[in-house]
């Protein structure tokens, strides 16, 4: 228990850690510790500073497959009709932006049917910005969520779990994305980490790179199997520098478009 | 103060409230009144329940002028590409959304640049849903706001303001938005009311209708003078019959993109 957080204890309705950490039956295990997390949670006590981990976006920001994730036309303008909107066409994995359960899998729930509960969740990060300054490929390992909880304690319920890997302050640069070579090269979960993620009380997990899984992951396995077992992740966070490794809470502000896939939305930390 | 809430007493720091009651000097207030707010708040103490004040929506969701608010059109499928994701095309103003100052005035600050902290709030329901129920074109008044705070102490500095018209139960029907008549029928914020309250450090107001101000307005009041005076509204809210008058924060998970005069948001409240 992250003894910074006052989070209900819900472990004691639960089948013991030990029995969830099946991974390959991601699937499963996510059903059972979702289950659990309806349970769930007290605020973590905060003490009131304020972090976005939201990037200010537009058609210029960075995106998987490098065209713009959103165009602005005018529909309404001060000078023709005394106020002013945009009409947007965006496409829905851009930005600092959620990935539902759906968007990897056919029968997953939408971005609007992921269950609030699980929105306001006990921030945890693990740092992994020093392999990452080594290898533009770095994964977040199960040795990584190992030492993370030998030096702050177990996962609270609900958490999310963010990689920070120091990217976000690439945002504007074309590294960002690719290396020298024109390769996708960013940081990301390795599969094995996700799956031992998906045995615990885990709401979802967050980077602050392009994309869950790392550049030059040869098929999407942490997408291909996180999502598909019910939790959603989060894409390019921002100041993930500026927030503690735990005690944090951090409210994730989903888009609720029905049938969505995912979509831009708004990340905030209170720590 | 709402004794309900623990929030930073940040008011020996700033002028009388009485000093700011000018009413039609809204914008100056407004400027005094945020700058305190940067020595903002402890987060509420919360028993963790969460409520969530969004409606989901689609393009069946009601718009003011009629018109589907989001289209939808496939860009990768399951099928073809393994995974799915939509191309969005929307109106900012749709859906549960915020009205950033750039709506209504040609220098207000966009969506994006709302400060952060303006986003996490203590929340003030004041309910007026028996006088809705008797004309459909029902105003929030300054009446109103006294009563609320005769009953539950000040509005505390960096509140969300929402009105509680329960109107959110019409949305599937035509009067969310129209009389018999066919004319616009919704209660609304009374300009006098959001003059007041320009007067006081409240980071934003909701309503639980299609606009801020009412349906029979003749001249968009409310938005003209609230947003100019560099504050934010919420419309559309939901489940505002489920949070306490006072004592629940409330986050306003508003869009960022760049430029944005407003959008869909996810608001959330913990009571």
């Amino acid at each position: 228990m992250c003894h910074a957080c006052v989070i209900e204890n819900v472990r004691s309705s639960m089948l013991s850690r030990r029995a969830l950490f099946t991974g390959a039956a991601a699937t499963g295990a996510a059903a059972i510790a979702l289950g659990a997390l309806s349970a769930r949670p007290a605020l973590a006590q905060a003490t009131g500073r304020v972090i976005d981990l939201t990037h200010a976006w537009d058609g210029d920001f960075p995106t998987f497959d490098g065209l713009p994730g959103i165009t602005y036309e005018p529909d309404k303008t001060i000078e023709a009709d005394g106020y002013q909107l945009w009409k947007l066409t965006l496409f829905e994995h851009s930005g600092t932006h959620i990935d539902a359960p759906m968007h990897f899998s056919a029968d997953g729930i939408s971005v609007d049917e992921i269950p609030v509960e699980q929105l306001i969740c006990p921030l945890c990060v693990i740092d992994i910005s020093a392999k990452a300054a080594e290898d533009a490929n770095a994964t977040l390992d199960p040795e990584d969520i190992e030492a993370f909880i030998a030096a702050n304690g177990d996962i609270p319920a609900g958490a999310l779990v963010a990689m920070h890997s120091g990217w976000a302050a690439k945002v504007a640069d074309t590294t960002y994305r690719t290396n020298e070579a024109g390769d996708f090269a960013f940081p990301g979960f390795s599969k094995a980490a996700t799956d031992m993620l998906a045995g615990m009380e885990v709401a979802g997990i967050g980077v602050d790179t392009l994309s869950l899984d790392p550049g030059n992951s040869p098929d999407f396995g942490v997408h291909n199997s996180w999502l598909p077992g019910g939790r959603y992740g989060i894409e390019n966070l921002a100041g993930l520098d500026q927030v503690p490794a735990t005690g944090a809470t951090v409210f994730v502000g989903a888009p609720k478009h029905k049938r969505g896939t995912g979509g831009p939305g708004r990340i905030i930390a209170v720590a």
